[in-house]
């Protein structure tokens, strides 16, 4: 039967107690991490959210009743105990906060008793993870997802005191709110009011976020969840959690600037790390072909060359039957020439899987003579302006990509990555910050036969290719920016467009009607017809920043609650049923005929 | 065609611009309040989040261009100036806090241009609400709401500060969670991943708050959207924010205390308003008898006096053949003996909505003389015995109801409101807190001829009502607690069943078998196996505490983007149809038949 706190107050957390605290009498409450038995003396490790500190009882000065108790104590009892704080008897543990004292206890109380966990709850033990997400509540107690909490909780105190301090205000936004199909799909919530209708769960706070800059509330913020319904990847969840960010009155500059300051304020205070400032600046471009990506990892070299000139009268047709819009690039493995047979086909494999038809190469032997797939299609003097543009050396391995641009950068871009992993070259202490800027304003995309918003259908096209828009949309460039943080996009947003006919030729481009687009967007359409003010913004990835900022390698580690990769949550069991009354007040009834009949 | 900002920079917000800012340029961006022409000047209000500032154009000094578009500009056009500050020559307008400045005006540039608003961007114009909201980027340019939405942030910043301080950490809860069919209907979102099964939106954390005790956080909090799909009334919104807070190894004097810090560190800090401490406590039992309500207005007096004892011997009927849990009880309307029959009239009626039969009353004539319905059937010892316990003087207008306890408190309780209400007796600037304790653990439901929970089902019974589960379980106390501010339950809270038998008791008594209860809240009954700290918590009701402290009438004008009494959204036109692709995929069909067939 358990007891109650009745009549006791905590004094302190465990490693509140200090050797300052000797001789004084503390009343202390947590859980047991570990009982010892040693002759006439027990030994408790007592466990907070602070940490630990070290419990003795002792025959001759617990009460008997107490001692008694004590032996009965198992990891993960809850306890309340009274005692007197003492000097160590030698045994000093210097890796502890509190590894120079104990607390002689006089009073003991069983709060609550403790199964068996399922698993110990221990830093570094290797448990499977349905099982940590079944008993996320027991998960949570490990001292490093401890950790990763109660970080975040301070990186939003520091987030939000940060922008407060920049005059922003928090303003909370509908969660019920409009769907919009421009964008991933949303989650959808049956109204019951309004029969065969549906509220949204907001995939970003956009709409609103700009009518509050319409409104004239010049900065807003907000750190809000946000909701699609995709299939997920190890980084994404149902719902993530947005730092999310609207100024009136600014440009490009302006939002980049206040970022800057935002994250290397943050940094700093939370983890202590030095952001140099400012960031540097790249455009989509640049990044692409110097980085295959949009969103470059630059803690590491190995950057793509364009071999397109230097091969271009070679015999070697696929090097030379490129698409017009394409390439021949190559990147070097510095010091990699020594890779097997076996890991090269590993590596052409995983280029295929982004769409290349073969991965060509080259080694530079250490004698200077080259090894390559395509020696034979080539001049020595074509294979040494190959290792030239490459920046080969002897001791090298050069990897080749030749095709319409687009592959050339997925497979080489990611090739890079594939490289630097196998080598170890991330180091997660490293934190490389990087904006790229001038973002592409729309995307073709071949299924729908349509442009479609790169960034979204607000995003104000760089002045200089305003005249684009009626001759060449491709070509426009956006005022969009995205933050990215060690090859992970931490970040992104836009100068939006404020001009009623500039929005309507935008969505004009994306191929909407002016009747859909008033049906969609209607209501900003409508607001930009009463004053608005040049405005931008930006969010960012709140769940991502964390997981780099703990060095986890996902975002469940720094998600109190987070769903599997079916979008289930194993602690609740939700999604689950519900009662037939329910469906029926909401005039919807269940048929999967559709669905089966397809599997 | 609106202009950009290009090479311009906004140097101060309107009202940062002061007297020591004379002889110096400014630049300055906003929204045109109002244009005057006089002669060759034109003055221009030009408005943002800070306030107003004069801006005068002048044919001399203005270039001409920037002149002639001067002459263009409407209400609510954004602009961008460069000027230069002067002191005003008169007309200083001391009731601006620019009001002895103005800006002679350099450069223009219309930003964009506003259509006439369908309303004016005015403090204190009477417009439908139903005009307001589907324009609410324009109502919230008035300064009432800006000041209202800034407030809240302001709030919102100070909870947080005083929270963090205290050592709480605010962490996420999911959004998308699972149906609890015990509370409020819940709105739910249906799975794409798994078929015919459901998320619900959260009508609070309260299973995650506890779970995190669970993990040991020790100290939690969040300030958080939470959920209803109940009919909305006045102050009702379907999505709502709570501030919502949990603490490990504390009772109930230590969460009041702390709720008191915060409310009196927040008035303070906020609205300047010095908040008593101790507040007023009383247990459930005391606030029903003296007036008839469990979060009791006690602004003005008009307390219920028990009557029963004074008239037991009469031989009026409807005061003696009460029902045995049932009472006589009257108010004492003073010095409104002279209230019409009209109005008297009005009150029988109103009396009787909340399930009276009649309403006798008694009138104290300014003779002493007595004026009552019910004087036939009573002794002049009788009235007299009536009066002296109602502390009844010449002029006082006393109101009785004899009935069960609950329509007799239902019905005085809502009178005194009313009549306090149509005296004017409810002053906004008085602000009286109260803590109500000690309300009953469980309610009998007549309709599911079972208890319910008057809290939630983990509350914590009184230690010393324990026994009574098993022997009279409608008479336990619990150890719950509700924060009442000017007759507004503003929050409330319990501490928490931490022992698995007792919360096992407790769905028991709520009906459920082991099964029903598993399946509904197994991951909280599991928990309890490892180790639970005795725990409680509170959640304040923001968008209420926000109304109160702006003195708004509703939650409606402290919330940006709030919807209508149908839960819909009149900007957005949110809930609304989706396309059948959406429906498809969640193998979902809509099916009216059995409600069309029911209306």
């Amino acid at each position: 039967m358990a007891e109650t706190m009745s009549g006791m107050t905590r004094s302190h957390r465990c490693t509140e107690v200090s050797n300052e605290n000797t001789g004084e009498t503390v009343t202390l409450m947590g859980w047991v991490q570990k009982r010892r038995n040693l002759g006439s003396l027990i030994f408790i490790d007592l466990r907070d959210r602070s940490g630990i500190i070290q419990l003795i009882f002792d025959e001759n000065e617990t009460d008997k009743d107490g001692f008694a108790k004590a032996e009965t104590l198992r990891s993960e009892f809850v306890i309340a105990v009274a005692g007197t704080v003492r000097m160590r008897e030698g045994n000093v543990n210097s890796g502890m906060a509190t590894g120079d004292i104990e607390v002689v206890v006089k009073e003991l109380r069983i709060l609550s008793e403790s199964e068996t966990p399922p698993f110990p709850v221990e830093e570094g033990v290797n448990t499977k993870d349905e099982l940590r997400l079944k008993y996320r509540y027991l998960d949570l107690r490990r001292p490093n997802l401890q950790r990763n909490i109660i970080l975040r909780s301070q990186v939003a105190t520091g987030i939000r005191k940060f922008l407060t301090e920049e005059e922003f205000l928090e303003i909370e936004t509908p969660v019920l709110t409009k769907s919009t199909p421009e964008g991933a799909r949303d989650y959808l919530v049956p109204s019951r009011v309004h029969p065969g209708t549906f509220y949204a769960l907001p995939q970003s706070p956009q709409l609103f976020k700009q009518l509050l800059m319409c409104s004239g509330f010049d900065r807003y913020f907000q750190i809000v969840k946000c909701f699609r319904d995709e299939d997920l990847r190890a980084d994404r969840q149902p719902e993530f959690t947005q730092v999310d960010m609207e100024l009136s009155f600014v440009d490009v500059d302006d939002v980049i600037d206040l970022t800057e300051r935002l994250i290397a304020n943050v940094f700093l205070e939370s983890i202590g790390v030095e952001v140099q400032l400012p960031m540097t600046r790249m455009t989509y471009k640049e990044a692409m072909e110097r980085f295959g990506s949009d969103k470059p990892d630059t803690r590491f070299g190995m950057e793509l060359k364009d071999l397109t000139d230097a091969v271009k009268d070679c015999e070697f047709k696929a090097f030379t039957d490129i698409p017009g819009d394409g390439s021949v690039r190559g990147i070097n493995a510095v010091g990699q020439g020594g890779t097997s047979r076996k890991k090269i086909d590993a590596l052409v494999e995983y280029a295929k899987g982004f769409g290349a038809k073969g991965l060509p190469y080259l080694i530079i032997n250490e004698d200077g003579s080259y090894k390559s797939s395509f020696s034979k299609f080539m001049t020595q003097e074509e294979m040494e302006a190959i290792a030239a543009a490459m920046e080969g050396k002897p001791g090298d391995l050069i990897l080749i990509s030749a095709d319409s641009n687009k592959v050339v950068f997925d497979v080489l871009g990611n090739l890079r990555l594939e490289i630097a992993r196998s080598l170890e070259l991330l180091d997660k202490d490293q934190y490389n910050f990087l904006w790229v800027t001038e973002f592409p304003l729309l995307e073709w995309s071949p299924e729908q036969d349509r442009f479609t918003a790169m960034h979204h259908p607000f995003t104000m096209p760089m002045e200089e290719d305003l005249p684009l828009i009626d001759t060449n949309p491709g070509a426009i460039r956006a005022k969009a920016y995205d933050i990215v943080l060690n090859g992970t996009e931490l970040g992104g947003g836009s100068v939006r467009i404020y001009q009623n006919d500039v929005q309507e030729k935008m969505f004009n481009l994306l191929g909407f009607s002016q009747e859909e687009a008033y049906d969609r967007f209607g209501f900003l359409l409508n607001a930009f017809k009463y004053g608005v003010p040049p405005h931008a913004g930006l969010a960012l990835g709140f769940d991502r920043m964390m997981m780099l900022m703990t060095k986890e390698d996902s975002i469940r580690d720094v998600i109190a609650f987070p769903k599997v990769k079916d979008a289930s949550c194993l602690l609740t069991a939700a999604p689950g049923a519900v009662e037939e009354k329910q469906l029926a007040e909401l005039c919807l009834k269940i048929d999967k005929s559709e669905k089966e009949g397809q599997q």
